[in-house]
């Protein structure tokens, strides 16, 4: 019997061309597991394959390490790979459609969500990737940065894809309103707040001279009204004005 | 005479509060100056300021600590700012909007389009940021990190918000064709490779048996205008299948 339980896309695999440095691999490991990428691949590391000093470096996100495959050359790195995107800054003279790192992992979303495996490669730190490496891929991710200092390092390169992955597949609302413990004041909260300080403020003169007091309690309440206060802001707001006219009471 | 030329937008400040090991503020400078950012502001850095280790991190992006400014306390660093965004992972127990780094550097790009003057809070590496200058911002900036390992380190933080920046106010397109010197093929040089392959397999006796010839022409057909053919591209493909002849020629 078949178990046809639909299974989850897979992540897609980071793969390191010839990385030079083993601390590198090591921070690379950690920029993919903070965004929970874990399927990191290794065409043959200059340094040798496993490296303490990548484990060092990785400090947290060791199990990317422990899981990582080690390949000879890129061909079998992205063997099993139906979609190749490789990062580099500039395609060197082949024709190629270049995408942003948001397009990109945009595009692989789509893919690994239908059942495809996806690879990106990432060049060797000092030299960049070999036109015989991006030949390879489908299409080029390159990051925009800046012209005039376009020298991104390896690990910042797999952050930043990393990063886009998980905007690309995560549900992460824009925008959220943190409320510690209290919620937004109502209609009928926010009146009671305007209407105690009209209140004491007309008993304190503030409201002067009185052909102007309309347009002064005006201005009070569009304050109120345009503040986002919770509850918890309206008692402090009440409390600053009781004990304001408790303090001029006791004279 | 004032002079009533219109300003270019103002970029956000980066404001370190507190750092601790000067390298990082070194590779947050690097991190800025990837991205285009140069306005860099210091909050009592532990070690001391100026400092050779910063400078021997951020290589390549020196003009951005020589034009960083120092500052003793939080509220000197944002006084000329409008609006404030804090860095961090928590807002705990503070009642305040969340933004994806996304939303907040749109945000500060609308902000700054129209004369306001923004800054990025960035706390100490350990501690984070105390719930003091947390305070002290409008909106609070959190990346949706792996929740198994949301440790983003301050250079990483700022690498993402400087990204997300040049997103927000840069133009650049999300996919582009690289074009090495040619151009896409015109429907009639696809159709004369087309024609050149069928009348040479025909002769070659490829379309067999003679029952499926019209569904294999068909699918020979499909594949050429399935593919994205540049000229260069058509001209190999017609020398292919010329060489083919000429070798079958030689006998």
């Amino acid at each position: 019997m078949s178990t046809d339980a639909p299974r989850a896309p897979t992540r897609p695999a980071f793969v390191l061309i010839r990385p030079q440095m083993a601390e590198n691999i090591g921070a690379a490991a950690r920029g993919m597991w903070n965004f929970g990428l874990d399927r990191m691949r290794l065409v043959a590391p200059r340094d040798g394959w496993p490296n303490p000093a990548s484990v060092a470096m990785a400090s947290g996100a060791g199990r990317v390490l422990d899981d990582a495959q080690l390949f000879d050359g890129t061909d079998g790195a992205v063997a099993d790979c139906a979609f190749v995107y490789a990062t580099t800054a500039r395609p060197r003279g082949l024709t190629k459609t270049v995408m942003t790192p948001e397009a990109a992992m945009r595009d692989a979303a789509a893919r690994t969500a239908r059942g495809e495996r996806v690879a990106i490669l990432f060049g060797p730190e000092r030299a960049g990737m070999e036109n015989d490496d991006i030949a390879r891929a489908n299409v080029i991710v390159s990051v925009p940065v800046n012209p005039e200092f376009p020298s991104l390092n390896l690990a910042q390169c797999v952050l930043l894809m990393a990063y886009e992955w998980r905007r690309a597949s995560a549900e992460v609302p824009q925008i959220r309103e943190e409320m510690a413990g209290t919620e937004r004041a109502t209609q009928t909260e926010i009146a009671a707040l305007a209407n105690h300080y009209e209140d004491t403020l007309d008993r304190a003169g503030f409201f002067f001279p009185e052909a102007k007091a309309p347009s002064m309690k005006m201005a009070l309440r569009n304050l109120w009204s345009r503040m986002p206060l919770t509850r918890a802001d309206a008692q402090i707001l009440h409390g600053v004005l009781r004990q304001m006219v408790r303090w001029k009471e006791k004279g």
